[in-house]
């Protein structure tokens, strides 16, 4: 049973100078009052799918249970697309099914698609964020059950992103392939390899070799301090994945490396690999 | 009467990296900590007030009867120009007579010229936002009357912004001439057409021919999906008006058509118009 | 003592884009869902302190008493700087000790430094806004006092900043230097020459000249008003200090003039220094 907690978050492509975001915080205001609307982002760019996938990752998990989050990237407004609301942990997501939700819930609880007869009779059919998505939030996040909203919906369509692969060798090489799934504002490169798969290694972290761009980095450290400053650096990131900067500068600037480059990782697994950990 | 809902929007021209938002915020909130405030915009270009026009447009009508929107996009700051209060449909609009609120409140209940009196004597006079708007602002959404605040003004400065035209032809054609209003993040160009004129046209849709920057355009469709990808269309859009897109894309981008660019459609009244309906 | 009033206001360099800010939210929302989160800004560029300290003086003090301001500027994350909270004239200031508070509080009431056992075991050390500030600050303003959360410590790192010289020679001029410290949205110039200095001044204030960037600016107004459009024009700014603009136009753009700027204003005091004021 979803329990709201009054909050309702707003994540969406629509830029702040329109005033579409204007539009969905009265829409859910005049709903309710009493809500409560925070704001997530409304930067990615126009119809980015993989980076609002990464950012709803990055800020929703931390919200309360019954936090409702209203998700509006959405390229495919008007289209046969569905709209869904899905449960996860004790969150609902609200928003197109186009891949969005695909890192923040892989495997949610339920998916519930948003019937017609849920929604007024005139919905423009290019902002259902408006339309659609702001009412429906608001009308979950008031107290209204998901079930008087939306049907069950079998699965998600999924997320276009590539998965990270791992390979041990005989010789007790490691080898990881990933690619860099998401470039923040200061230039570090987030890249899809899971953190732990370098965590577990308990030998001298400084023997893993990354790759990437063309450029050799050695060792795996864990804070900007442990470089030079305009040196690059090997960390594990605050989603739980490798990424890549470069301390006191922008690493996308310096290695020239867009969303989708290939990173490689390769280290040796072997006894000796006890203690230590990262500096 | 006007009953505060307690809520206070803040639209102006002062982008986020300078703290002149904080401290409209600062102020509001000193006043009463309980009041709520919500962003709707702080992207208007430096005192583009026909942006600023536009934007309150699209978001504040949908805030709940009670809310106060405080509109801070004022090039004439520490002018002679006057200070109001604007009282329309259940909400009370704050900020300088500039024709800021002319789209959304063309005809407007009362409004109010804000008196030296109600104002501490020390003003800043660059920064009316933070010394006269947002603290009456507060007071206003903090219960006071706008009548302490206040003496009645007859009318407000007019908005600079063309008016479109229809004109009916003997043999049935119809023609409307607009212009381009606003152009939105997604390339997206709002023309100032109102799209019930066209939504009038009971004939095929189809028929209808729009041309802008030396592009003509057939027909009139309700949803992007309506058409192939990178090709434009003309819709009905979220705020009543025309407007003209691209299929995921930027119709700005291709079409070069700034705000003011001319805008002219055509179509053919007859018996047969019944029925039928936009795509 | 600080009583907190149960808001907690935002400053960082995050920009929105990757939801380093609503991850913030979600920390202080989850701790405490009663909380208000208000934003002042996220536009600061990355890792500048002195943008951080101008931005943060501009808004903080016009916020209630028992706000508690969470800044997050911080180029040395994860470095030996320690974290702190700063109690200024009934605020709380949560952040890095690099600076930043070094306007709004250049003599603190209080400093204490954040203490590693009050925190969680596990900190991400290239996110503390996220694992620490945010959940300090949240904490704080939910009613945790600070001695449970840091020890005192005696002093802050200074900011990096010039400070303003005045002479008076012989003859009665006067002569004050100083820079331009922030350059803002509309491409105004703030300097760091208190504008008392000046108001100080009881003749005609035409006849005080301001040079910078080898152009001559005459006179002092209160108003962009009291110049013609196009023309430059120095004034008391909304912070205290002396600031030059470009009616309707961008002083930085005309005049060319960085941060760091040198400026120098000259004027005579006499006896006939008496009445006045500026226009």
């Amino acid at each position: 049973m979803f329990e709201s907690c009054g909050i309702v978050t707003l994540l969406t492509d629509f830029g702040t100078r329109d005033g579409y975001v204007g539009a969905l915080k009265g829409r859910i205001l005049a709903h309710d009052r009493k809500l409560r609307v925070i704001d997530i982002s409304h930067a990615i760019a126009p119809g980015d799918i993989r980076a609002g996938a990464y950012v709803l990752l990055q800020a929703a998990p931390l919200f309360p249970p019954g936090t409702v989050h209203c998700v509006v990237v959405d390229p495919g407004v008007g289209s046969d697309r569905s709209a869904v609301v899905v449960v996860h942990e004790g969150h609902l997501f609200v928003g197109p099914d186009n891949g969005v939700f695909g890192m923040v819930a892989p495997r949610p609880s339920q998916v519930y698609r948003i019937e017609a007869i849920a929604l007024p009779a005139q919905v423009c059919q290019t902002f259902h964020g408006r339309d659609v998505f702001a009412p429906i939030a608001a009308r979950l996040a008031a107290g209204e059950a998901v079930t008087e909203i939306g049907s069950v919906q079998r699965r998600l369509v999924a997320l276009d992103i590539a998965r990270p692969q791992r390979s041990r060798k005989a010789d007790g090489r490691v080898q990881a392939n990933g690619e860099v799934i998401h470039i923040d504002r200061f230039g570090n490169l987030i890249t899809n390899i899971p953190a732990c798969w370098v965590q577990e290694i308990q030998s001298d972290p400084a023997h893993v070799v990354t790759t990437l761009g063309g450029k050799r980095i050695e060792g795996v450290v864990r804070a900007f301090a442990a470089v030079k400053t305009g040196q690059p650096l090997v960390y594990p990131g605050s989603t739980g994945r490798i990424e890549v900067a470069l301390r006191d500068g922008s690493a996308f600037a310096v290695l020239n490396t867009p969303r989708g480059t290939r990173v490689e990782m390769e280290w040796t697994e072997g006894p000796a690999d006890k203690g230590g950990g990262l500096r």
